[in-house]
C-alpha cells in the first residue's frame, strides 16, 4: 500500500486549500488503496478573505496548519514534520492558498518564491524520484521543484500559462477530466477547479491524478 | 432533475459542518443527477474550535453563513431565502455545527431547542410532504421537524440514542454504509462520521442517504 504526503494550503478557495480538492483527494487516494498523512505549514496565512462577499478581512489572522485541520479533522501535522524518505508519493490540492501561502505567486507571478520548508520538502520527492502531484494552480511551482523543463498543466488561463513559461516550465494542455503526466519528473498535474465547473468534474481529474501518482509510487 | 436544498452549519467538524460529509453530499448530489443550492444560517456561531488542539479559541467569533461559503466557493445564501416550496427535498449534513448552530443539542442534551429560521424551513419540507435527509448527529432533531415517532439513525453512541428517544422520536441501527428511512415522515437519516473512520466510509452512507432522499423526491 502505497502512503502519500499530503500538503493543505488552509481551508478555503479564496486564502487556503480548496476544500472540494482537498476532500476528492483524499476520497481518490482511499477509493484506489492507499494512505495518507496532511501536512501544512505552521505560518499565518497570507490574509483571510470572507468567502461571501470574495473581500479581504481588515485584521483578521489564521494560521494555516489551523485552518487546514478542519479539513483533516484535526490528524494533520506541520510541514517540517514531513519527509520524503518516509513516503511513496506527495500530492498537493490547489486553491489560492497554493499560491499564497505555499507560494507567494498571487502577488508575484513569475517573481514568486515558494515556502522553504515546502519548497525542501517537495525537493526531496523530486531527488528520490519519488512522483509528486500538484493540483490546479499548485503547478505554478513545478519548475521551482522539479527544476527547468517541467511539463505541467494549468488549464486554460493564459496569463498563468505565461507565467509558468516564464519561470522555464512547459505548459501542457489538459481536459479537467484528466491529468498529464511528465515522465522524466515523475510529476502529474490536473487543472481541476482551474477549468472544472462541478464537484463531479473537479472530482474525475482528482482521481485521474491520484491514479496516475500511484501508478509511479 | 430534483432540486435540493442543502443547509451547512459553518466549516469545520467541531464548530460548523463536517467539511468531508458536506463534499460528499454535494459530490454524490451531481453524480445523481440532482441540482441544488446551498444555504446557512446568517448568525455567530456558538464558538470557535482550534480544530488542531480541539480546543475553544477564547474571544473569536465566526459567522456561520460566511464560514459555510467556504465550503460553498461563495455561492451560498442565507437560509431565511429559502423555501420549501422551490425545492424538491432537503438536506442537511452532520458536524458538531448541527448540535451548536442548527440547534443547541451539543450543550442542551434533550431540552435542545432548534435554529428557529432552520426549523420553520425543514417544518415546511416536512408539511408539504417533500423528502428530508439528516446525516451524523443531524437527526437529533428529527422529532423536533417531523413529530413524535420520527425514525432515525444516530450511530452506536447510547448517550444520543437515549436523548432522541426522550425527545420522542425512534432510533434505528444503521450501519455506516447505509441509510434508514422512515417511509410515512420522508426522513432519511445516516450515521457517517458518527461512526465512519474514513473519508470513503463516510461516501459510502451518503451516497446511499442522497439515493433515498431522491426516490422519494
Amino acid at each position: 500500500m502505497a502512503n502519500v504526503a499530503v500538503v493543505l494550503a488552509g481551508c478555503g478557495v479564496y486564502d487556503g486549500a480548496e476544500i472540494n480538492e482537498a476532500v476528492l483527494t483524499l476520497l481518490s487516494l482511499e477509493q484506489q488503496g492507499a494512505s495518507y498523512q496532511c501536512f501544512a505549514p505552521d505560518k499565518e496565512q497570507m490574509h483571510v478573505i470572507n468567502h461571501l462577499t470574495g473581500e479581504p478581512v481588515p485584521g483578521e489572522s489564521r494560521n494555516v496548519l489551523v485552518e487546514a485541520a478542519r479539513i483533516a479533522r484535526g490528524n494533520i501535522k506541520p510541514v517540517t514534520e514531513a519527509s520524503a524518505a518516509d513516503f511513496d508519493a506527495l500530492l498537493v490540492p490547489g486553491g489560492f492558498g497554493a499560491a499564497k501561502n505555499l507560494s507567494n505567486f498571487a502577488v508575484a507571478g513569475a517573481d514568486m518564491e515558494v515556502d522553504p520548508d515546502f519548497l525542501a520538502l517537495a525537493r526531496g520527492f523530486h531527488a528520490a524520484s519519488k512522483p509528486i502531484g500538484l493540483i490546479c494552480i499548485a503547478p505554478v511551482m513545478s519548475a521551482a521543484i522539479c527544476g527547468e523543463g517541467a511539463a505541467c498543466t494549468i488549464g486554460n488561463d493564459a496569463d498563468t500559462a505565461a507565467a509558468i513559461t516564464a519561470m522555464g516550465a512547459r505548459h501542457l494542455e489538459c481536459p479537467v477530466s484528466e491529468a498529464r503526466v511528465d515522465e522524466a519528473n515523475k510529476l502529474v498535474t490536473t487543472p481541476a477547479y482551474m477549468l472544472a465547473g462541478s464537484v463531479s468534474e473537479a472530482y474525475s481529474g482528482i482521481s485521474d491524478c491520484v491514479r496516475e501518482v500511484l501508478a509511479l509510487a
